[in-house]
């Protein structure tokens, strides 16, 4: 009979910065390849360098590991997605699921087929369409969202100074045509229940919240200790609720390359137009990554490859 | 500072036959409630009667735990994907992502739009499509295609008697006309290499193996142990082969339910339409499944409820 | 050798008032199936008896058939789209055809997939997402386009009367979140060159706008007259450009049932929500049918019957 | 009060050999232009050179003219769907429309997915899909097909000599995956009734036969005569008959160019990947033209524009 396998939740073994530091170097180095764009569809975006990369890591006991530009604060964009699925989660429960569906996007393509194949129903509460659905959701279950999500980030993070960057929520408000069709074709489906401004209004504001690294590391701990927000000392959702919402990440998190994510990282995580991307590795820590060029499918492209490094050299892929 | 979480690994803490039993009664306790659908294209899959139910756990050390109807064989139908992908990447390695690609299929709908948009590249290896392609591979490049998979079937269950249902896939062969319209098409493409015939032949034959829950169990045992077989002792996989092999059965391996089997199970699993299911814990153990009537998804309606209550027994799941 | 057939444009072999009074008795003897649907998103729509049936033919001597509620006011909905495609065609031609295709639809399911498949140019201006741009067009290139089209219907029907339901368009405008998403859709492509408010404003002002069937019957004259319009004497359009508004409207102006109504009725032919349904015959006269029940394709359930009574009648199919 | 305008069937105004000599010029001072692409997927396709034009006009008195090389054979390809749909509506009329419908078919890429998402009833009889169904409804009602059909044409045409291209149609079987996956689909669903192969065969053989450009002309004749056949003097269909086909080439003869055909020639048109388009004047000709080189939606370059100038020079557009 053989031993059974060492229990790779034991990170004593591994000198995370160690890892960290060998992981910056290896990126750093790519910087010039310059491959990758930045999104530049509105100018506070496009004016990030992108010669930009910041790495944290928060474990269970609150320490916290980081590298690069770790500090850096940034609009996290589409990874306020998990924070409002959990709050939507907890104001209505499984009802959630009558109005979003819980299943992989296919392709950027099926985006609006899907919709309309559906009637309405978007596949998943990290499309745009779903987490317009969810916002929606938040409107209706809190009294005042915006000030109750602020709240949840700045509990989240331990950090009282997150904030929503108001410029920049009106400038996507502005050019986001596309989130403006969405919103009102679930409308016309009957799936959004409050005003479809209002909606907009919110989601580009959760979009728009600026935080760095070890903020969003530290925000993501209550999913890898089973609900329990370590800065903040909350249970923010069951154990249950924590597995679900990583299994959604797993499978949805990055856009239409979750496939591809699994295979090379295989960590339930949330990507951002902005170049972040958090991670989950339960039972052990939170993490982020940001880099802000992008891959074709819109996930950044050496934040992604900083994590399938950062999984291969610990052994801490799920898989 | 809280003390670090136990090692879910260490599986000594659980009475796993007391699991299994609770789970076997649970399950027939659910057979009178006459949900789900048997598979009815062909009379083999059609005859079998839909109260029966077997779950068996194949550890690293070689123990096996079963319960119910462990020992009645099925053919494994669609669960062969995972064994011929296995095949095709040991010949091929890489190159085999530039005829089949690892994303989730999105939903049924889309397998034939989706084929046509990405130019006879299948979405997955999963997908019938993609299988069909992945059949081709394997016939490329082993000199006798049935033989080394049966060969390798037998050492991966330790099962010398794994045999193929000519009968069977002769009955399957006759009325799978969808089967046929998809690997023409993908010919049309270019993407099929073999003779279509000779490909089909060798797909049907694949989906007629004969196993039972114990061997299935045993033969996902080297995804659970760094790509080596226990009741072999060989080396099938790199340890990285095979974590990316979980990684795809997590995205893709139980059709369109991929984000529902995450959120409820959490394992790496692929189905088959005869009611079979296997899984992976990863560092733990092999798994399988097996109850005919289906969900309209075409996944064992009881199987995913048994992995389902397993997982929340033991907190195995990898989220 | 057998003699050439008689002219089909001699019409003065039919009796016009025996065969309209023979459709109105006909359709009327239908009312009683209660068939068909009539619009009810607005109430202005929901609103109208559906035991209505009018029909009016204008011939290009001026002479005018009516039967029925052929002077019963309704608001023209989508046969408007006729008049700003041709007010577009005048301001800037051929390049109409950059912005907007001019193939036939498919089928309901395909108009998103299709705006995303073909970045943002509609498949014909005859949809909806086609009309939001002509009207776009038309925004761009007349001083004051309201007063513009108003003028332009005046003088086409040769009613000083014509004008819009500001209600009915403030009512349309509220409740149609669908077209607003359309119209966002084509903005975030850039096939959208005036504010989306604005063009949606007109958009729904050339809906709401109010005509009965002799309004209309005379609205179409120029189109089965080579451009030449009877009631104003103006030369609206060449020769060349009537001819190819009648073949769009033969191949998109009744949805998604093109081929049925060229099939069934055989002539150019533009319907709207409301019942109406304007066609020409060229050479010979301008027509209008209205009944407000609509088959399951938004068409005129009596109204296309009565088209399709009249050709068999007359034998003036162009086919 | 404007007089009547002329009747445009009085075509003795017209000096109909000066204008295919013009016409004929004109083409032939395009061949050196070298665009558009002669089919390649079989050899004897490929081999055809492009600088081939014909031209020919069956008027329903018997008079021929013709033009270019309008005595050269080539295969007449999906020319041939208006035949075998004339012989299915003749054998099961009206039942046809439950197994084929006929609506324009949107665009290529949508053939599959409107498959799937109308569960195997193709969308019109003259794409692919719709012709094997037709195909399959010609081999159920009518004891030997291939001499029934070959029989037909020669009597259409007067040329006792049609015949089939057994090497081609050999040929194309051999290379004809996609229409492989097509008849399976189909199959998959029910609605073909024979064996696959065998309406295979018989589809291929269709589109292989011989002949040129007077036969065709005089084979459409009837579709222009109320249904008589002038060659044979046969009542082949009804009047009703012949003005519906003529309404479904209109919509749908000229693959996904239906909306352009009809925009820029104005008559009921089928083409054929060999180059060959024929049209109805209704009351008036059967028309053909033949040229190899293809436009990007697979319909004759030339040919296209031999029709766009016949009907603008002669005003014998429907529209």
């Amino acid at each position: 009979m053989r031993k059974p396998p060492n229990n790779p939740y034991d990170i004593s073994r591994l000198d995370l910065d160690d890892i960290l530091g060998t992981i910056n170097e290896e990126v750093r180095q790519r910087f010039g390849e310059n491959r990758g764009e930045v999104a530049d569809y509105i100018p506070a975006l496009a004016d990030v360098p992108r010669d930009r990369f910041g790495m944290a890591l928060a474990l269970l006991d609150g320490t916290v590991h980081e590298v690069g530009n770790a500090r850096e604060r940034f609009s996290i964009q589409s990874v306020s997605k998990v924070y409002t699925l959990t709050l939507a989660l907890e104001a209505i429960g499984d009802a959630l699921w009558k109005r979003v569906d819980r299943e992989p996007s296919g392709d950027p393509f099926n985006s609006l087929i899907q919709l309309e194949h559906e009637k309405g129903i978007p596949r998943n509460p990290f499309m745009n369409a779903g987490a317009i659905v969810t916002a929606d959701v938040v409107l209706s279950n809190y009294g005042d969202a915006e000030a109750t999500l602020l709240e949840f980030m700045r509990a989240r993070s331990g950090n009282p100074e997150v904030g929503a960057d108001v410029e920049l929520a009106k400038s996507e408000r502005e050019s986001g045509h596309r989130n403006v069709a969405l919103a009102n074709f679930i409308r016309s489906y009957g799936n959004l229940h409050n005003d479809v401004q209002d909606v907009l209004d919110f989601y580009f504001l959760q979009c728009s919240l600026r935080m760095d690294c070890v903020d969003l590391a530290r925000s993501m701990q209550y999913l890898a200790d089973g609900g329990r927000c370590g800065p903040s000392g909350q249970q923010v959702t069951s154990a249950e609720g924590a597995t679900r919402i990583n299994a959604m990440m797993m499978t949805a998190g990055t856009y239409d390359a979750a496939g591809d994510f699994a295979f090379h990282v295989g960590l339930p995580a949330k990507s951002g137009v902005s170049g972040a991307i958090v991670a989950v590795v339960p039972h052990v820590m939170g993490l982020c990554v940001w880099s802000p060029a992008l891959d074709r499918k819109g996930n950044s492209l050496l934040g992604g490859y900083a994590l399938h490094r950062f999984t291969r050299m610990t052994g801490l892929s799920v898989f």
